[in-house]
Parts: structure tokens; sequence; C-alpha cells
């Protein structure tokens, strides 16, 4: 089932989209500075700093509220986001960019191994794989983006990724690499 | 040497972006409705479409403006498109999110493969791994994206990217197939 | 648990290997012209063809006896194959070659395609990304790789494999695309 | 152009191979403990230990001479194996296993980034994706891997590797992604 994702103060402005069928449409999406995550996330173990997310406490990151998903659940090993498909993220054959997939399977995968994390460890994304499924549309409504851990050890973990709509069916699948 | 984007009539909106540095942020973006570049792409090969965007006859794609990126060259087997890195793009951890480097590369990699078809020739992609090398901020400035063609079966090919900046330093690579 | 993988008449000579540590070691395996393999698979569904080898009516491919691996358990969707691990197996830095671990993951997600097949439908394999979690040598004792399958089109189909030991423990895992 | 590879003393004994083709074939390989490899290694870069090998003052390893292929040229960013491709290297459907070709692009690249090397300096193939583009069968005749430096961080490098045939037709190509 999909839950309403969470929004954090300041993320909320996406809803002013024009969509007359004749007409550009517009839309405005703001976000803060994310500077103040940083701060804020010293000393957090990655969950905290996820759950701080969830919870209200930090804002989505920027490129959230750019594209509409958000993070919605956090556990050790397991996270997941949400995405609004609409008709700003088509590529010019009419459906959801592979990039807009890959940025939800990204954000679920990195995340996972970030909810792994003590204080003060950090990580970086090396590289992951992005397998396109099915073509996601508007009509397609809300899908969730299921970030797994595969593998981890002292220096490198494996994370994996399934993107898939409210009856479960599967839109994408992704697997990551991180350096810790 | 990077160049001016060419930008489509109704793309043009995204400069309206507020960067108080204690305030929440905004930017409003614009865009067309996708089917009608569809029509127009009816019984056009691969690259007199992707010309059609270059010479601003057609709109960058809706994804294009939501992340400001656009297709500048276009031959048989070698397209690029640019990006300019911005706040907005970030992850939390203050860097451009992998997805918006992913969605460069496959728009690279993926029209890559499109420059290459006949008329009512389709094509899909069907997975595309990508290896991030530096983080990208908004201080690295425009990055190019070039794809350029590995292979081309006649019902496979693959494809490869790579994003630059003005100086050739390479700030991550890709490789993808696509079915036709 | 492993259970020992079946042994198809004529490859059953790989058991002639010296060891001494101060000489030269060498190995003898066989293998039969897998011509008779595709004659006898003509008319049968991809299963069909997986159980013949798993009852020993068919030989283990000729790659199987040279690198020791074998078939050990298939149904649709789902496939098995172990693997001793051994000296002869070793890069030069003295552990089991990423390639042979790669050939384990490749079979058991191409088999895993394979055995969701009709008679007469064929596929071939696109890509594979392989991720290496632990070093393997032949101490580490028969590895078994599972076969998956994540998703299957009408000409596309996608599938995992976890290359595990005798504990369950993780030493390699797989995701690939398969053209049906 | 092809060139015959060198082949180490102690892992020449390939040639033993009976093909009647109503009988089961079998074939002879030998290969030298790698210990002795690892001990000259010492102290030594990358570059140095490759052109050891290259030499015949250090033997291929185990597994070059298990699948008949061996490192043909080395220097720092750039390395060369060669294949030939064989019947014992078929997959049940009569073309050589991907996991051979997949052996091939794995040492190329990795031996890339091994070329790259101080000495004391270690590595890690953390995975490979490897795009399959053509079957191989033992008419193809003797392939060459070709490994090219992608990227090379403190942490991180990345390398690409093209399995091509003498006239230079292309067969697979992979990436990987190394952490040193």
């Amino acid at each position: 089932m999909l839950a309403v994702p969470h929004r954090a103060p300041g993320s909320c402005s996406f809803a002013r989209v024009t969509t007359a069928s004749d007409a550009p449409r517009s839309r405005t999406h703001s976000w803060t500075d994310p500077r103040g995550f940083l701060a804020h996330a010293r000393g957090l173990s990655g969950l905290e700093i996820l759950r701080s997310i969830l919870d209200g406490a930090q804002p989505q990151a920027p490129i959230s509220t750019c594209l509409d998903f958000a993070l919605v659940e956090a556990e050790v090993g397991r996270v997941v986001f949400e995405l609004r498909p609409a008709e700003y993220h088509y590529n010019p054959i009419g459906t959801v960019h592979g990039g807009v997939i890959a940025t939800l399977c990204d954000s679920a995968a990195s995340a996972t191994v970030h909810s792994t994390l003590q204080a003060n460890e950090v990580y970086t994304t090396l590289e992951i794989k992005v397998n396109f499924v099915r073509a996601v549309r508007a009509e397609t409504g809300p899908l969730r983006c299921i970030g797994t851990l595969v593998s981890r050890g002292g220096r490198v973990a494996t994370a994996e990724a399934r993107l898939v709509d409210a009856a479960d069916k599967l839109y994408a699948h992704a697997s990551c690499t991180c350096l810790i």
C-alpha cells in the first residue's frame, strides 16, 4: 500500500502545475539549502539521519522536490522512496525518462547503504546498473522504490532496488556498489 | 568548448531561481505537451528527429527543462547533451544527485542509438550502468555528456556516454543496451 | 546443503590432478560434442532440456567439465549450479579468477531464463553485471550459484544469481538481461 | 594483427586434444603453484609484474592455461590478452560460454588497472559488466581482448575491455570498477 509521503516544510509548492493541453505547462518547486542538513547530520548514524527526514525534522533533498519523490520508510538495510510520475518527467517519446527511474533506484539503493552506517562513517556510490522493465507514464500512478542491502563489508557495500506500483508490478530494478 | 545550448520556445523560464541563503529557494520550469513531438516524429529518421530538436523546430523533452539539460549536438552514432549543475540537483549530502548524472548518461547513450534509426524503427533502453567518478557541484560549471555508439545489430545496440567538464575532466561514464 | 552434482557420462575424468607442491600440476578434462545435445533439444521446452542434463540423459556442457561445475537443480524460474573451486581456477594473485565466478553467475542467470522458455523459443544473453563480494579459494569448498527470475516479458527477461557457500555466505551476485 | 602469445614454461601441454567427432574429447592442461608468483611480485610495480609474465620469467595464471588465453601486451593503462576459442569452451547451445568471454574481459580490464599500480599497492575488482555482441565459435579464430583505463583515482579505478577478432570485429565489451 502506498502511503502519503511526508513533506518537509519548504518543499510543498509543487502543486502549482498548469496542464491545459494546448498551452505550455509550468511548475514551481522549492527546496532548502542543503548545508543546514549537513550540519545537522554530523554525529548521527545513517539511520538517524534518514529518520530525521522521515520525521520532517529535516527537509527532503533538493532533487526530491525537483522530481517529486520522497523518502517514506527507513530501517537498517531497507529503505523506501515514492515517486508521483508526471508529464514533466517525460522523454521526447512520451514516457517517464529512464533517468528519473534511475534517480529513484539510486536513491533507494544508496540510502539503503546509508542506513547501515555508524556515526561519522560516510559513503559514496561507485556505480549503479538499472534495468528498465516497463514504461512508466503519469497514468501508472505512484511508484514505490524499495532498496535492500545485499552485502556489507568494511569498505564496500552493495544494494538492490526494485521499482513497483501499488499492485507490486515491477517497472525497474537496479544493483549498486558503494564505497564506505 | 561548451556551446550555449539551443533552447526551444516554451522551455525558457528556468531562470527564475531564488537563492538567498537563508530562505527557501524556488524555481519555475515549463514544458510542452510531448504528444505534439510524437506526431511530428512520425516518418522521420532518428537523426532527423534529433536535428529538429537542435534546430528549435521541436522542443527539448519535458525532463530536459525540468533538470536544465539540452541536446546540443547530433550526428549518426554521436550525440552530445549539456547540463548546468545547480543546487536544486543536490542530494542531501550536498552534491549533484547521481540520478541527475544518470539522466544525462541515459539521454546521451540512448539518443546515440536513436541517431542510427531509420524512419519507423523504434527503440527501448533495456539497461544502463553508470560509473560515478567525481562529485559534481554547482561550481563545477556546465558539463557535456557525449554518447558514442559501440555496437549496432539488427535488434540490439549498445552505446557509451562520458560526462566531462569544459577541461575534459571525467565525472562519470556509462554503458547501455538498447532493443530496436 | 550441497548435493553431489550429477555427472553425465563422458565428463568424469577430471579427478586426475597432480598437486605435488614443487612440480607443475596437470589435469585432464573431457567433454562430448555439443551437436548431439542440440539435436536432442529440438522440440523440448527449456525446463525439459535442463532436466535432461540433470537426469544424466544429456551431458553437462563442455565448459562445465573444463571448469568443474554442474547444473544440480532446475525448476521454472530457479536454477542452481555447483562449483568446486580449485587451484587451476586461480588468477596470478592466488584466488579464483573473477571470470570463473562470472561463468557460474552467467550459467545460473541464463539457465534461469532458459527454464521459462517454451519449445522452439530461443534466447541470447545480452549482458551481465557481476559484483565480487569475497575472494574464493580452494579451501572455500563447494559453492552453489542460485539463479532467480526477476522479470519476463515477451522479448526480454532479466534474472539474478547469487554465489554462496555451504553456510549461505555470499561470494558474488549478478544480474543479467536476456533477449528471447 | 594477432601475435603468437608468449607461453611460460610449464604451461604448454594444452595441445593434447582429442577431437574424433564420435568419441568423447579430452584435453590436459598444466599450471604452476601461484605462490611462487606472489613471492616474486613483492616489491614490483604492477607493470613490472605484468612484464615478468610477458617475458616468460613468470608463468601465466593457472586459469590462463586452463582456458588457453594469455597476456600478450602490457603498458601503463593498456593491456591485451588473447584467447583461442575451442569446443571445450562451449555452452550447451554450441557457442563459447559467456563466462569465458567474461574471463577475458575481466582479465583485460583488471590487468589494465594493475598496470597503473605502484609497488606495494594492491587492488581488487568490485564489479564488471559485460555486453555480449556476437556469438564466438572455434571457427571465429583467435580473439584479442584490449583493456583500457577510463579513470584512476586514489582509491578507485575503472577500466574497459573490448574483445575483437583479427579483423577488429567486436564480439563483446565490458566496463569494470576496481578498489585500490
